[in-house]
């Protein structure tokens, strides 16, 4: 086999300050990849059971993956993970951006930051070396400063930055971590552990170029998409991540209202084509992608907004804006913006703050409760004032900073049903009335809600791009959206793995490579005579893994449930009286073990052990 | 979809001479392709269980995949399919040769025969057109006879016939389905069904092209094959088949003496390359094929064997040679003549004599049993006299003419432990006492002992094709020949779901197609963006199809057993001292079933039918 595919990965230590450079074989990387499965198997390996997740046990991984930093469309991401201290489970998070490309070409497939700094840091990677810096000067300052500070102190405006706001320093539970200031690890709260290391940034720059196998086969296939991507990625571009907002509202799927209804009036207000004809002002890309859907908005006056920031995705639209209630985008935008200088999760801020206005409209919360602040759905100041005392820790924001699941056991008095989490995560922005099966991916999920390792039943209701990649494993036929049957379940059982295998790859599903281009791009980058069965084995492999590490941590069968919510039927909108059957959802939850290879309890059997190449595991 | 890829099925009611053209849309053939796919869906659909494999409810089904008639080396295969009166279980076989290749250039993926004829008929099956015909004059007669026979005519001298010998008429439970004189479906004794049927043969003419989705891709590839395969097969067409006979022996591996020994001391005297120099006349090929590692013998004097019959294979030369004590190549080249002129599988042939030679010599049978015929290991003339017998059905050769099992249980006496048998279904010349986790493949394929379906572990021992094809699919190591630890049993799960498909495929397991290959030919012939995991999980779909059928025939898991012998340490030889750990086999065994997603009883779960696509089994 010669030398094969072989990387690097940085392994630094707060405690004693070491630095160590490792260099796995090709075996490893051909069995773990990158993103959550090298993620997966570091903390698996190295992070004590029952470890606290804001102590120096817990240890945080920056992960890039084969494909990451080739001159390639989707090739611009990284993943973070460590314990999350939002659910106490595996956690991890994809942002895009330039960051990642930046660290392989500084030689690195993977940061693994270990132990706690006693004052505050920031790592500085240049081009196979590493060196830990002092951080005492940014410490509290908001993410656009610390990024100008830095590129100055290092005398590099190139170099790019993955870093913590303030929020995060206050180990907000869902504090991100934030590359280039502009994309987001978002979820799992890993920007409190890197909070709680006292690591405020990691900053890098590399000259060298990405080697691959087949450098000319990369070029043509890159070369594709960029003549390509205008006609398969429809308004993604002119209209971003937000552009399907309204359609998404008539079908009676947009989150509303703390997830209290399905169909927001407001919706055209909020809109991507409303950003769009309003206060956009750029659209901006990740690392060697033509397609440009993310935002760049201006705001002045009132919710005056820094376009250094971006703008909104659809999530933060959802989340910000008809979760709680609100209509107006530019307020919306404004609290992006400062979701984005504090550093904390735009999905959790926004179901936290959703959660607390119906607990106040419900008379769980009261005046006392809100330090006077009227905390009413569709209220711009209860928003953004409610960001602030989140990201400063103040009043109530200290408590929603703990998540909504925890603020809503301290809170007592019912309001459990009101937060709409699994796992202790918020729940994204889809509604699984709508998709039922995205609703069992919610539950089986080792990060807790997540909407990108999963499928979205609608998508697979007609002919189109998500069925002719469903073909392509075997799945023939499209199938309604509300239909929870055996092809769905299987649906679900081979696309997760495959959702699995992206994550590993680090490669941007909103990229039109289909399923036989990602191969083709594997092969290319790594030389290996792979298949697409090698390639979501891969990803199942990971699934398991975080699953071994959710049952180490005490998780079970239990936890994989969804918010009650979900199985009382909508009492207006487009899905008046629809609800996921209960029985319909168990029978599909159990269905996916079955399929899965997983006990009654959730664990995976011997046999799907040792079928994966993770018999290991057994002998821990 | 538009149309898709389609096809038609013949279907010949020989009870009532009803001849039908059936359709079958793009999605049945994605889902069943072809081959074993292709007919164990029929006859797990038509055939009611507890059908008498002789009877008229039997069907007999002919069936080539996608890639049948491409002008494409290693295409020019089809299966035969029905119950098998042999085991009682599913029965299949594949021939090569170019009869298949006819059958779908005459229109036809697929022939299935229903009822029983009261007279001999045979059937001519012409560019679309189907005619049954009285085969009254050519019942009795040697295939070459009425191959000779059928031309004439029917006065094309270039149409293919498939037919079956005087044992087949006789109904000997191993009488083979013979194409073109020279390949044989030679396992599950498909020739008595053909035979019970009274059809004595199929005759195709074919004059259209196969059209294909790429008919451009498939002939680039057809040329890469014909420009590197002679660097790749190695000896193949040199020596063919029986060119690693005398390494085989030296490896403890050649069935020697009823598998009493792993090696034969006149192994040099048999082998290929003694062929090659001493009776080799020519070299033959199957359909399209530039390999030509057929044989063709000729002998004169004694042993005057015609060439019009082909020459031996390794499983010929060890099962009438070694296998029988015999270092006669001219006698073993005449006991293969006689098998294909009489339409009887060498193998079971074989081991059916070897059973009798083995009782003889241990007193179990008497001269007065055996009709005053002394019957040695390494008597010739025995060997040639019983196969007389046995296509005659006469003496003893009408009672090893039921087979080794059947003619076992009526001798008693210990006979038994004697009958080399799996399923009732003699085993094949390939050692699992060298070969250990082909001796777990033995045990549960539903053919009973079966060597194509199968992985030869020796090939995994040390870097070569064999591996790299296993990397492709995620195993990277190379593992002993006698492991049977867990990443052994994955291997043979995820090889005997790809070995399935190549039959789906009907492509030969000789021709060095690289999964990849394979791959980029099943899109080029079909349109499919299909994918290795979707054609996998085809070959994963046949095995569970045909293990449905099983079940309900009453096979469990108690069947799934190989004979005692293969537990028993060999007593002389390179592998003296060495046997299957029995309780290693048994844990590979239980491990496979787990990995399938088969309960301990050996029955498919519900989800993992769910998953195939089969989950209408569960309604039947």
């Amino acid at each position: 086999m010669g030398k094969g595919y072989t990387g690097q990965v940085l392994r630094v230590n707060l405690s004693d300050r070491k630095i160590t450079i490792e260099h796995p074989d090709d075996a490893f990387y051909r069995t773990y990849f990158g993103g959550r499965g090298l993620i997966a198997y570091y903390l698996y390996r190295e992070v004590p059971g029952k470890a606290d997740p804001l102590g120096p046990e817990n240890k945080l991984i920056f992960a890039g993956g084969p494909l990451t930093g080739l001159p390639l469309a989707g090739s611009g991401r990284n993943s973070v993970g460590a314990k999350s201290p939002l659910t106490g489970a595996y956690g991890d998070a994809e942002a895009g951006g330039f960051w990642g490309a930046e660290l392989k070409r500084a030689g690195f497939d993977a940061v693994i930051v270990e132990g706690q700094s006693s004052t505050p840091v920031y790592l500085w990677v240049h081009d196979g070396e590493a060196e830990i810096r002092p951080a005492g000067h940014l410490w509290g300052r908001l993410t656009a400063e610390v990024e100008k500070a830095i590129k100055e102190e290092l005398g590099d405006s190139h170099l790019r930055v993955s870093q913590i706001g303030p929020a995060g320093e206050k180990l907000v539970r869902f504090a991100t971590v934030v590359n280039d200031l502009t994309h987001f690890a978002g979820r799992s709260g890993l920007g409190a552990v890197m909070g709680s290391k006292k690591l405020r940034a990691i900053a890098v720059r590399g000259h060298q170029n990405v080697a691959v196998a087949e450098p000319e086969k990369i070029r043509e296939l890159a070369r594709w998409m960029g003549e390509n991507y205008q006609q398969l990625v429809g308004g993604l571009q002119d209209t971003g991540t937000a552009g399907g907002v309204v359609s998404l509202s008539l079908s009676g799927g947009l989150p509303t209202r703390n997830f209290q209804q399905g169909s927001f009036e407001g919706a055209e207000k909020i809109s991507g084509q409303a950003m769009r004809d309003t206060i956009l002002v750029d659209r901006d890309n990740c690392y060697a992608c033509p397609i440009h859907c993310k935002r760049v908005v201006k705001v002045e006056g009132t919710y005056e907004v820094d376009p250094v920031y971006g703008g909104p995705e659809y999530e933060t639209v959802a989340a910000l804006g008809s979760n709680c209630g609100i209509d107006d985008l530019k307020a919306i935008a404004k609290g992006n913006e400062r979701c984005a200088a504090l550093g904390m999760d735009t999905i959790s801020t926004g179901v936290a703050i959703s959660f607390a206005m119906e607990a106040f409209e419900k008379g769980i919360l009261t005046l006392e409760d809100t330090g006077g602040l009227p905390l009413r759905f569709g209220d711009t100041t209860a928003l953004l004032t409610m960001i602030e005392r989140i990201g400063a820790r103040e009043g109530l924001g200290d408590l929603l900073a703990e998540g909504a699941k925890r603020a809503a056991e301290r809170i007592g008095r019912g309001a459990e049903e009101l937060a709409i989490h699994v796992k202790g995560q918020e729940v994204p922005m889809h509604e699984p009335r709508l998709k039922h099966a995205l609703g069992v991916g919610y539950a089986f999920s080792p990060t807790g809600a997540d909407h990108v390792h999963n499928i979205h039943d609608t998508a697979y209701t007609r002919e189109g791009a998500s069925m002719r990649e469903a073909r392509s494993l075997g799945i023939l036929q499209t199938m309604p959206a509300d239909y929870l049957g055996p092809e769905k379940v299987r649906l679900l059982y081979y696309e997760v793995n495959w959702r699995h295998f992206m994550n590993l790859a680090e490669l941007c599903i909103f990229v039109p490579w289909t399923r036989e281009q990602v191969l083709e791009l594997m092969k290319a980058a790594t030389g290996w005579n792979t298949t697409t069965w090698e390639l979501a084995k891969a990803g199942e492999r990971a699934i398991n893994l975080t699953r071994a590490f959710n049952l180490r941590e005490g998780f079970t069968e239990l936890d994989d449930r969804i918010p009650r919510r979900f199985f009382t039927a909508f009492k207006d909108g487009p899905l008046q009286g629809k609800a996921i059957p209960a029985e319909a959802f168990e029978a599909a939850r159990q269905l996916y073990y079955d399929m899965m290879g997983w006990d009654e309890a959730g664990r995976p059997t011997a046999a799907k052990l040792h079928e994966l190449g993770l018999g290991w595991l057994l002998g821990e």
